[in-house]
Formats: C-alpha cells, structure tokens, sequence
C-alpha cells in the first residue's frame, strides 16, 4: 500500500468513525487513531450516568466496526502534536505519516474559567465519567437512608443539574424517574420520591433551541417529574457542600450533595494547536474555521469535522450536534473519493433532519423543519431514531430488550455503585 | 416491628441472598448488610473480564431483589467489628442490633504470604478486579500492535494465569479464544493467533477435583485453544514483567506482561475476628468450624455460611463453591423459621447435584455423582444451568443473548478498555 494516499483520521466519535467507514472501498491507506478503543454513542450515555444501560451497550469496539476494512487500520493513542510541516501526527504511542488528516477530535466540558469546579460538579462526556456519576447518584440515596440529620438528608436528596440544554434535560428527567419510580419502596428511612431536582439555567428557559411551545411542554413535563426549573440564574460558585447561584434579587446557596455539569462545551485543545501551527482562523470557542469543503483554508489536506468544525450555512454556524458529525464524516469521506478521482468535490451541505430531545417516560419534544411535535409521539420517534443509529445489531437489540424491561417494572437494571471507593465521592 | 426477632444478615452473596429470600414470609425484622449495593453473580465473573458481558448482566441490585420483602431492609456498609456480648455489628456506616446473625461475608484472593504479588498479578473477586482485569487483557494487545521489539511484543502476547481450578481454566480458555477467534484479523502488525497463553498449576493436573478421565479432556481443550498447562510447577516470584517458577529442574523465568491470580482464597478476615471473640475453632484456612445447624457452637444465635463455614460431611469438608452456599443459606432461613415456631431445625445435609467447569465452545466437563460427561453436551448444561441460576429476569434474557450473538460471531461485545489509565496498568 506504499504508493496508496495516507489518510489518517484522528477521532472515533459520530464524524472520524463516518469518515473511516465511507472510505472503505477506497484505494487509500486508512489509519483511525482513537484514545479509545470503541466508538461511544454519546446521546445515550446519560442512560449510563442514571443506570438504563451499562457501557458495553452503547460502545462498540473500533476493531470490531472497522474489522472488514482491508485498507484500514486502528491505532490506540493520544495526540499530542502536529508537524504539519511534515505531514505527521505525534502520538504517546507513536508518529504517523499522512497525505490527508482529518481531525475529528470532539470537545469536552467547558467551565468557563472556573475548572476548580470540575471535582465537585462532573460533567458527562466518557464512559468512566458516567459510571462515576452513577455512583454518585446512588450513592446519594443510599447516604440518605443511613443519615440521621435531617438537613444532611434534604442535601442528599437534592440533586442540582447545572444547565437545560438537551443532555441537563435529559439527566435531570431521568433522576426525576430514579426518584419517582425505580427507587420508590426500596428504602425504609426516606421517601424517595421527596427528592429535590433542581435544574438551573442562565437562559430564561430550558431547550433553548426549539420552539417557545415545545419548551413550554418540556417545562411541564420536568415539573410532572419532580425537577423544579430555576431560569435566568447565574452559577457563582460550587463546592463540595452545594451551589452559589445569583438570581437577580440577590445571590442564594443551594446546599446539594450532588452537583452534575451540562452547561457548556468546547473544543478538544487539539484544535487550537492545529489552528496556531497553520494560522488558521478560530472562532471564540475555539472551533476552526472550515471552507466549504470542510478543509482548512490554504490547507487542503487537513479536513476539520464534527464538533471542532466551524462552518457557516444560512449565515449561521452549524450546532455541535450528532447529525452534523455524521453528514461531515461522510462528505468528508466522499470529498477525498472525488479528488483521488480527479473531480472537485460538491460544497458540503447540512440537510437538516430535525432536533429532539427527551424528557422521560411518554414525554419529549421535537422539531422537523417547521413541525413540531412532543408527547408519547415524539417520544416513540426519540426511541426509534437512537435505536437505528447506534452501532452494531448487538448493541440495538440489547438496547431495546432493557428500554422494554424499564419501561414495564420502571426498573434500572444497572444502578451498580462501583468504584474504588464503595460510596464514591465526586468522580 | 419492635418484638420481632431481629434477624441480621452480613453480606448478600450466594448465602446471604438466599437466607434473606428465605425468610421472606418469616415474622422476622431482618436487615441485610452489604458492601455493594448489588448481589454479584461470581461464576460468571470471568466473562466480565474477558469481555463477553457487562457487568451490569450479572449483579442484581440488593434492593430491587429484595424490593417486595417488607420485613427486609438493606443497609449499605462494611462490617467492621462485633460487640458479641452486646449482640451488636458495628459498621462504617453506623451500628446494628441482632437476635440472629448470620455470617456470609465470603472469601477474598489469598496470595499465600506474597501480598506483595497483588499488584501485578490480580485475582478476581469483584467488578473493579474484572473491569481492570478486562482493560489489561485488550491493552496488551493494543500494546503489541504499537511495540517495534520483538522480544517485548512476545511478552506483550504471553498470558500467565497462575492456578488451574475451575477460573484459572475457565479465563485461560476464554483468552485462548480472544487471542484465536474475537480478535482474529482485528489487528495489522500482530497476528494475535500466536500468543502464548500457559496455565501455572503447583499439582500435577488440571482441574484438581475432578474425575482423572475429565481432567485429561479439559486439557486437551485447552491445548486446542492454544493454552499450554505448565503442572507441577510452584511460582516462586512475580513483578512488573513475569514471573518465576520452580520446575524440579531448577528455577526459570517466564517474561509476560500479563499475569493473572486464580490460584487461592480465604475466608474475610471478619472471620477469624469473630471466632476470636467467641472462642470459635477455625481450621487452618481461617473458616469457622460449625455445628450440624450451621451455627457456631456455644452459640446457636450466630449462624456461618457459605465460604467461611467449615462444615463436616462424609467426613470430609464441603467446598467452597455456590451449590453449598445456597443451600446453606436456604437451610439457615428455614432454621430460623423453625425455631421461631418451636421445632428444633433438622441438621444441614448438602445434596451433592454435580459440579461442572467450562473450557470455551462446545468444551466443558461435568460430574454428577457417579455420572461424568464432557464435551458439547456438558457445555450446553453449563450454559443451561447457569442461565437459570442468574438473578433476574432481565439479566436471564441479556445473558443469553450475548452468548447467542458470541457464538454465531464469536465477537465479544463487552470488550472496552475504560479506567483512569487509557492503557492500563495492573488493577
């Protein structure tokens, strides 16, 4: 294969893992260079963090996906480095060689200058994260039945989400129906279902992408959860005891022994090392300004997908969302078929299928162009869409015998704590 | 509840759980003690570390098992001591008052006074053991991938289990197929055909306890799976890269990068604590020596079990295998209901229903009194019999289809490298 292109793709996420399986009929020389050796079908792990699933099922090895491609391989390790003057990749494991580089390398959580509050309130983007919550949120409970203060036990049992996008609504449903529903009789001392669910955001409403009517019912159906919405606040502060929060009358503490993230993400400093190295564009997150073939101007051999990407359609830039991901990987893929073919590839168009985001049990919302739809409908189309998207007919079978399970006993079948320490503290 | 017979069960193990499920009906006030917050279904925990399950498929949250049993609570904690004049267990996480206690606190990993081997050759007792177990297996073989010197690879490629007893065969048959089928053309610089995986065991058999017949065909399977059984040799050192060994022809030193504890256990050191206390005989191993009615004698309000008990039949002990502690467990429940209603409780006699340990596919052997068989036919009864005995019926379904999906693809679904370390150290 010494005279085939080297492309090398560096990321196995929704837009690196595309890009890899698009290119598997075609005459190059794949490297996929990972972290880690599975894909992670990211939307569901909050189902992990509040024990729906356990990791393996919504994971599935990057050897075992990219298996078949004869032109393919798979290289654990960490990017540390580009010498983009000789075309290479620096990894701890090693150094690749490339003609082409696509970078698909994700963003992690983004505390706004304030990362002393990452031991206190994780946030939600690797398997160990989610089964570090997941301890936590047990964990709680399980204090609480054992505690004999009464206020040590209300903060046991306040669980304080910071921010209402898509992934804070969704966890904050989900422990609303631990509380509600799967833990409700299984302990003496406490009533679980008094647990407190606070879900603070800087926004004045939850889901703020969609539609006024859609967040509307959102709102609602949190609150038919037990979650109690706290808009227009600003995090001042957060510590191992609770939450400062300034709410416009003043600033309040929240005192909270469980305190998850969802308020923000930003690119993976790869992307702003590459960026410097070419002298390339940025936008304040850190994204990377992409052309319309999702390359980096000037730099034609460095594509720059995902979440990293910042590439502007109808005068705005695209969201970081999964879909997105998934069409650059392809495109990308396809991009590189065409030159090797000799053809200028098509500029990249984002085809816009709709946003959902779910709630809990009969409850979600969603948006198809100008529809809009919430309910048990929209509820059953989130259940369809996730269970056609994640990878591997193991993993989807699997996934729908444990949704089916839940959702007839309203049990979690894997709320193990676990961990070195039996009740863990803040992952 | 206040006149009720306090009942206390410590630790929710095989005898345990089924003490607790018997005394459902009972008019007891029973609390049942336990570090984890799930029973673990240890004979399969092997295929947790070697990736065919998550572990999640074979614990059972304590709670939800014992959800419907209103005389029952679960109390999360470790048992440190006990005040046995003042009938009282004393925990991390607070103190608890018994009439009745039963012991089922089981075994941990004994390195034979080498606990300086732990780190670098771990047993598996516990999730954390298989997860990290699991995430070393498949780093070594990433790591080969990446290794340019060949001698290292070779020790990347070599797996030590050290014991041959049912789990020492049972993960070096396991990793025998890992390295022969999951992972066959998964990789491009490695043929992963080719590992050396040797099977340590200080007697002069496999399998020591059973049939002669049986143990030669549980070794022939294992050499076709590539495993090679290294008898009679006693494992005189382990560090970071191998490990050494006396043969009889003098010492030699096996260079590996992966090696594995399987070769004893011994009774919680909560054991010998309390037979201290009492006065209670302990036999050598440190497992208290009981009365026909599985209680301590002198007193008949401590009752042990499971594999802590030393309990004479035909004059031999009974081993410390899951049959025994079920049935222990049950017979302690009945024990106690009978003394509550004024029947003295007829002696614990084991019924001896065979014993059984799987090689890989289609490969397993078997004893059922007189009656021994191997091969497909011992397989499928392993595979049957340990589907029944899962807890749950959730767990039931998941497990078997994973075993399904494994035999037609030979693919292991479970197999993520997850921990602190993206390339992890020894657990």
């Amino acid at each position: 294969m010494g005279s085939l292109q080297k492309v090398v793709i560096a990321g196995g996420g929704f837009a690196g893992l595309n890009a890899a399986l698009g290119l598997r009929k075609a005459p190059v020389d794949l490297t996929v260079i990972d972290r880690r050796n599975y894909h992670l079908f990211q939307p569901l792990l909050y189902q992990v963090a509040t024990g729906s699933l356990p990791p393996a099922d919504i994971a599935a090895p990057l050897r075992s996906v990219l298996h078949k491609q004869k032109n393919t391989r798979v290289v654990l390790g960490e990017v540390l480095d580009f010498d983009t003057g000789g075309h290479r990749v620096l990894m701890d494991t090693g150094t690749i060689e490339y003609d082409t580089l696509v970078l698909a390398v994700g963003v992690g959580n983004h505390y706004f200058g304030n990362s002393h509050w990452i031991p206190y309130a994780p946030g939600l983007k690797t398997v160990e994260d989610a089964t570090g919550i997941r301890s936590w949120i047990f964990s709680a409970f399980e204090k609480a039945e054992m505690e004999t203060d009464p206020a040590e036990r209300k903060a046991l049992l306040r669980f304080v989400i910071v921010g209402a996008g898509p992934t804070g609504v969704e966890l904050a449903g989900a422990i609303g129906e631990i509380a509600r529903d799967t833990l409700r009789g299984d302990f003496r001392n406490i009533r679980t279902e008094e647990s407190e669910i606070l879900l603070l955001e800087g926004a004045a409403t939850v889901l703020p992408p969609f539609d006024s009517a859609l967040r509307e019912h959102a709102e609602r159906a949190l609150i038919g959860l037990g979650v109690r919405c706290r808009l227009g606040v600003k995090v001042t502060g957060i510590d191992a005891r609770g939450v400062e929060i300034e709410t416009g009358q003043g600033p309040q503490r929240i005192e909270s022994r469980t305190v998850l993230w969802a308020a923000g993400v930003r690119p993976s400093p790869l992307a702003k090392l590459l960026a410097e190295k070419l002298g390339a564009k940025a936008d304040p997150s850190g994204r990377i300004l992409v052309n319309e073939s999702l390359s980096i101007p000037g730099h034609e051999e460095i594509f720059v997908v995902g979440d990293i990407a910042h590439f502007v359609q109808d005068g705005k830039p695209l969201p970081g969302m999964a879909p997105v991901a998934m069409q650059q990987g392809r495109y990308v893929a396809r991009a590189i078929r065409d030159r090797i073919a000799g053809k200028a590839p098509r500029p990249f168009h984002f085809r816009d299928k709709g946003t959902m985001a779910t709630i809990g049990r009969h409850a979600a919302v969603g948006e198809i162009g100008k529809l809009r739809f919430h309910g048990i409908l929209a509820w059953l189309a989130w259940l369809f869409i996730h269970l056609m998207y994640i990878v591997g007919h193991r993993n989807r079978l699997l996934v729908f015998i444990q949704w089916a399970f839940q959702y007839f006993t309203f049990n979690r079948g894997a709320r193990l704590i676990t961990g070195s320490a039996r009740m863990n503290e803040p992952p």
